[in-house]
């Protein structure tokens, strides 16, 4: 039933393979991060150009998931791995497929930059997109130091900084609807921002469920569907996963 | 290596493990598609009451996919099945995955719909939207029947389905955008009309993975990022592949 341990070669074996695996995922991660930072960039910028680089290079984070999605069926059929070590490569089925839908939300997010850019810009330079933009970002990273180093309290952590990143895009949104009502003739421009804005929203979600999966895969338990306390009691950290600010 | 062969009575067993497991993901996808339906006989009916219910019932979706997916680790661990099997019990995984955020949609539309039940409805009884909601719920009764009887041509064919929902979709945000541009009045209630057409839509995306999932387990290719050009050519049938009108 159990063959890992059946000689060290397998086991040997075993954990350059998945060693590999974690490798292009945390590289698949890099690349969805520096996807959101580029289109950023180019919301600052004004340069509609590079919001559509972005949104072309799409396909380099969809071949990554391919290419890993088929790692994974690989072990799962050479391996047969148990235990810990079947949780790790379920996790990474399941992280790439996240990773890759916040690929598509970045893709999104550069196309309706792309559009904006040629338009009048408002005097605030929409930073309220890129302050939630930046926090988005420090979240993803966080997301995938907890994946790549296996913790679980960062892993807590990250996934209550979702709640911050929820309740900043809530007013965005209320205010851009008060930018709507006092001037009608805003409402295309202002709606591509509350797009931009929930796209950000929902890479912070996406990323909520990769920390999930980390948990998961060290506790061995599902926390998808837990209340934030126990997952907080959940983490058995003396400290290290305070609520987010 | 393989282990499915080993024995007739590991064989029989592991069928009726998947057996089992598929029955539960038709059961979970059976309750997404009543979900949908019942939020949209709420907002046919005003009743604020049936679509707050509709998404109080969230946690039994959410229920079912923390079962199925344990059970999936369990035939992983104990079955390490391989080749078709394998393919079988990684769609599985995948599938239940849509579902639940299949599930999480159709709460959203009914926490909208229920805060729309309480203010003035238009003449028009919100067709636009239920004409929408219809097209949809055919479209996930389609993917959930392909998968149980793993046919790639409805499965190619309700994935197709999904232009025509994106098309209907992009038509009412620009009606939209032009009733709000028209009467700034209703732009709240307008946009809540867009988020839950948009969320339609998102069921739309998630019912198409479901079918790209049925693919790849009857052809052992991964369909997902290839266009649908290619997706049809991949069909290889006769029939049954047209283009959705």
């Amino acid at each position: 039933m159990n063959q890992e341990n059946l000689t060290g070669h397998i086991s040997r074996r075993y954990n350059a393979d998945i060693e590999h695996v974690r490798q292009s995922v945390l590289e698949m991660g890099g690349l969805v991060e520096r996807q959101i930072e580029a289109a950023l960039q180019a919301l600052k910028d004004g340069d509609s150009e590079a919001a559509l680089k972005v949104a072309q290079d799409d396909y380099k984070v969809n071949r990554l998931e391919v290419a890993i999605d088929e790692e994974c069926t690989r072990i799962l059929a050479l391996r047969a791995p148990t235990a810990v070590d079947l949780r790790v490569v379920i996790a990474i089925i399941k992280t790439i497929t996240d990773l890759e839908r916040m690929g598509d939300e970045a893709e999104k997010i550069a196309r309706l930059i792309a559009q904006l850019a040629t338009q009048e810009r408002p005097t605030n330079g929409y930073r309220e997109i890129r302050h939630l933009g930046k926090h988005v970002i420090a979240m993803v990273r966080n997301a995938l130091d907890a994946f790549a180093r296996m913790d679980v309290d960062l892993a807590v952590q990250t996934a209550l900084d979702d709640q911050v990143i929820d309740q900043e895009y809530e007013a965005i949104s209320r205010q851009s609807i008060t930018f709507m009502m006092e001037d009608p003739r805003t409402i295309r421009r202002v709606l591509d921002v509350m797009w931009i804005v929930r796209s950000l929203e929902r890479i912070g979600d996406h990323t909520k469920n990769i920390c999930e999966y980390v948990i998961y895969t060290v506790k061995g338990k599902d926390v998808r569907h837990t209340s934030l306390d126990d997952m907080l009691r959940g983490s058995e950290s003396e400290e290290g996963a305070e609520p987010a600010p």
